[in-house]
């Protein structure tokens, strides 16, 4: 769109006749430098120049943890402490819910027990080793559905389960390993904040939903008001009673919330005057997710010792989870071999590789399947990663798209050949992550953020630990989990500034947040370019929950990149994209330049004031 | 206590060696002018003037209604139509509560159609003619006790009890009629805010506590998980399941508590910049309680009708709650007649003052609990005017405590006559009203309040409609009225002084809030004061829920002002009392005096200060 048209700054309250009475030079110091002249190339979003093969991932561990390791390493403070719990808990709840799900779907090849492990073992190895520590690897949704269309797959080409999918890890590992060495990882690097809100808010908004209790999915605090609730069968059958659930849907309910209101209590009383010094405050709200969950699950077991509420899905001990009806563990017990009365024991911690059922040519099968996992594995990081170390976050230390990917397959290829799930970042948890190590001013500007590994590394080894005390987990009511849930996703949504544009339909004009582009923009064109992000976020949306579809969700995500790439320049000028999507120093820049022009164009007229008079 | 003693300001975090050395006269420009210095007679509370001989009745009509009385009939404006609506609701759901008690308390003979008729009633003639429009007469506790007092006495010697009652009300309005004549209301007025903060947080924590649930109390929210709950008795036959008012429960835990979330969320758009523009968010502000409650009887009427929460207690027609046995009306059907098959009619209204069952002399003794009542509506109308027509809430009208006093005994004469209950000004519809009335700034200082009395009268027409329609009323379910109450009290409680002293014993001193008590005095001096007061609430709150003794309760909090008077100035000086409870006029003449002599022996040196280095 041409940078020739406007000659006067359409700054958006000028009146046609304020624009008229400019045309004619009746004012006097016209600039006639438009919007567009202010910034060269403002909104326009280049692909970095390519690396060296090899280069890519050598620059990335050199700028990385060649350079901050040692320092990522010993930072240490009650924050470290507070920030590990915190994470334990995030990362501990969801994985255990994936865990169910994973046995459900893969004929109990992978459990409870392979979830937890391989979250704990690959979160080390990442915290330890990765170039990005401040991202947090776990199960999603995708990988979740892609396991069990390879689940399917298997019965149909009739291979061991297992060993397919040990065989789809080696092709993967290929796959990322090259992509890492040809430095291909830049192309998801196009993706602006235009991307990001979107599945930023997607996420949040699942997250949310979900603790509610979401229309397209299980789980949720309103969906123990349902009596036939998977988590009441066990109490109902016990009691017999048609109404019993209701006591347990009333406890669950009331102490998800209370969980919420106590972590945003606690949070409250940093900016308070309650309590003796700001060090205990700030304990207070760092420590506000573990203290609330302690309270409400003691206050739970103290007080209602007898009604029954949801509890932690635990496997009972560490051991793989599929047990065998014979010697060759063949087939699951009891499910498929109702004769025998007893297990033959439990499967071998390692698939074997050449179980293969006598079909070889399905060692070069896999690398089908195998691509499509890449491609999952690629977009699932490359889109958290860009999410998390975009410099809004304020992060110092750099990214490490190819080393961290290359990591990812070899850690994947290492899961695969376990018996484990796959793993890629995890968008929750790493905002979760990220935020509880920032320290903010007042306005909510970043002072500063404690990049480190240790919270990574300490939080995975509690995971890691947790395998050795897993009945006392059972002790957290899931309820209370779902309490923090609701609480991650309603502190994180007032973050994302699509979120807030949205906000901004059912705001009156004059009482706008004096943002750049309310106030250099018209504001009709923004509320355009918010319709056009919310159109995108519907089709995402809908992807990711119609379950017949839902693979093909981070493709849908993808598809904002050449959105933004393509179809909004011909929308909006390069300027009004700088000022929405732009990165916050080409934003000052522009500004700083308006703000000299303006001034001499027409000194003391601001915009959008004039009213709070009908207050 | 001593004006001579301390010569240097007692500033509070002056250390010693600072006190030392402005003794040793090492600071140049030392004052002498001690705290207790700067005003005379600070902190003592004086007894009115005595008015001669019914002057004190002429005054006040003179005073308010003979100077304001077409002013406050002729302010009409979206705030009229809005506090009305809000008095409506809240005073119908406590009328009928009164009037369901009232009912088992006198053996039916009063019962909640004479309650609400009586409520409307006088709350239209005191809209009208009284000197406090501002003041809303209502039941209360203690004189639902008196009634019932008054009703075991008729019992014990015989007479019919609305004939007792009826001769009780004359003799009361003897009383009160002197009163008013001798200008006696004066000694009330002794009371200072150290008295009408602990009336004030005893009622608010009532509210709040019966909204819940309260310990001493049936009702409140969390009341309906006990599986005995009265409310539950109707449809626990009806069902016949043991569970199933479970279901009641928890609909009715959760519409009272979103009914408190959405009033204060419908408040809070009032400072925010959503809708379209000012006019809109304040009509959301001041229709807060009845779009809350009618969005919530509507979402429970609409998404769950089969599942029954308890309903206002409703009478089904507007007749006489009392049927009797026989034509002379002399037994209440079907009680105390089982073998009459259908009920000879309703009492008539009015009693029948010659009806003494033969005893004359039942007219002499009725000059004895008649004492007793008067006693209690002096105190309970006394310290409820005090609190609100107190120079801090900002009314302009003067007050009218003679006047008024007379028009309550004439009314509660009438109500006596007719076989309604007494009415006396009730403190919590008072702060709601005035609240709703008054217009603040943002540092919450009373700009102006419309002083009207059209929303009182408005407010009790309908009160007064409300017979007409009344299964109509019925569609508002109790939980909805019990988040009105629990948003009442919630919204209340930061308003008395005594709570935010209270709340210091929790925070972090040098962040407390800079009142003039917190900047001059020493902090444990105010402690101290606060926890006499503490002291003292105590004592009020648990003669007010002991059932035995709870009619004593207004002679408890009667006791508070010579505990101020006589005790409190021999533990504070005059200036301390000054800041704490004294009149916003005089403490601003204090700080004056202070400053003016404060700059020259220390400049620069101000208290409480050199802290926040711990953030």
């Amino acid at each position: 769109m041409s940078d020739t048209k406007p000659i006067i700054p359409p700054s958006r309250n000028e009146s046609e006749e304020d624009i008229e009475s400019l045309r004619k030079g009746s004012k006097k110091n016209v600039s006639y430098r438009s919007n567009g002249d202010l910034i060269p190339n403002a909104g326009k979003v280049e692909l970095d120049p390519s690396q060296p093969f090899g280069m890519g991932i050598i620059n990335d561990i050199k700028r990385t943890i060649g350079t901050h390791w040692k320092e990522e390493m010993t930072i240490f403070n009650q924050k470290t402490i507070a920030v590990s719990l915190l994470m334990f808990i995030t990362v501990i709840a969801p994985t255990l819910t994936f865990g169910a799900i994973y046995g459900t779907s893969t004929g109990f090849s992978i459990g409870a027990v392979e979830t937890i492990l391989a979250t704990a073992w690959t979160g080390c190895f990442f915290a330890l080793f990765s170039g990005m520590p401040m991202a947090i690897m776990g199960s999603t949704g995708p990988s979740l559905i892609m396991t069990t269309v390879i689940y399917e797959m298997s019965k149909t080409i009739d291979v061991p389960f297992l060993t397919f999918h040990a065989w789809i890890s080696v092709w993967t590992f290929v796959y990322t390993t090259v992509t890492a060495l040809f430095d291909l990882t830049r192309y998801v690097k196009l993706a602006t904040k235009f991307t990001d809100d979107i599945f930023a808010l997607l996420i949040v908004s699942i997250f949310i939903l979900n603790a509610f209790g979401s229309p397209f999915g299980p789980g949720g605090l309103l969906r123990y008001l349902d009596p036939d609730n998977k988590s009441h069968s066990d109490f109902q059958l016990e009691y017999g009673d048609e109404y019993i659930y209701l006591k347990s849907a009333i406890l669950s309910i009331l102490i998800g919330l209370a969980c919420t209101a106590t972590i945003f209590a606690l949070r409250a009383l940093k900016a308070s005057p309650f309590l003796c010094n700001q060090t205990v405050r700030n304990s207070c709200s760092d420590f506000s997710v573990t203290v609330a969950v302690i309270i409400w699950s003691v206050l739970k077991n103290v007080c209602f010792p007898t009604v029954k509420v949801e509890e932690l899905n635990v496997p009972d001990s560490f051991e793989p989870t599929y047990t065998c009806c014979n010697a060759e563990c063949t087939a699951y017990f009891p499910d498929e071999c109702l004769d025998v009365t007893a297990p033959a024991g439990k499967r071998a911690w390692f698939a074997d590789m050449m179980d293969l059922n006598g079909k070889p040519e399905v060692i070069g099968i896999a690398a089908g399947p195998a691509l499509l996992a890449f491609i999952l594995f690629y977009l699932d990081n490359g889109i958290t990663w860009h999410l998390i170390y975009s410099p809004r976050n304020g992060l110092q230390h750099g990214d490490a798209y190819n080393w961290d990917l290359f990591l990812n397959g070899f850690c994947n290829l290492i899961n695969g050949l376990l018996g484990l799930p796959w793993l890629v970042a995890t968008t929750v948890p790493c905002i979760v992550h990220i935020d509880n190590l920032t320290e903010k001013d007042k306005n909510g500007n970043i002072i500063s953020v404690q990049e480190n590994r240790l919270t990574y590394l300490f939080s995975h080894l509690l995971v890691g630990l947790s395998l050795l005390f897993l009945p006392a987990m059972k002790l957290v009511p899931m309820p209370v989990l779902l309490g923090v849930f609701l609480f991650m996703g309603l502190s994180s949504i007032g973050r994302i500034d699509f979120w807030n544009r949205f906000l901004l339909f059912f705001q009156q004009p004059s009482r706008y947040a004096k943002t750049p582009f309310n106030k250099y923009m018209k504001l009709r064109r923004v509320h355009l370019y918010t319709v056009l992000q919310c159109i995108f976020f519907a089709g995402v949306f809908m992807v990711q929950n119609t379950k017949s579809i839902a693979i093909a969700f981070p493709f849908m995500t993808l598809a904002c990149i050449p959105g933004r790439l393509y179809l909004l320049p011909k929308i909006f000028e390069g300027w009004e994209l700088l000022l929405l999507d732009g990165e916050e120093e080409e934003i000052k820049r522009f500004i700083e330049e308006k703000e000299s022009v303006t001034i001499t164009v027409h000194s003391g007229h601001d915009n959008n004031d004039d009213e709070e008079s009908d207050e």
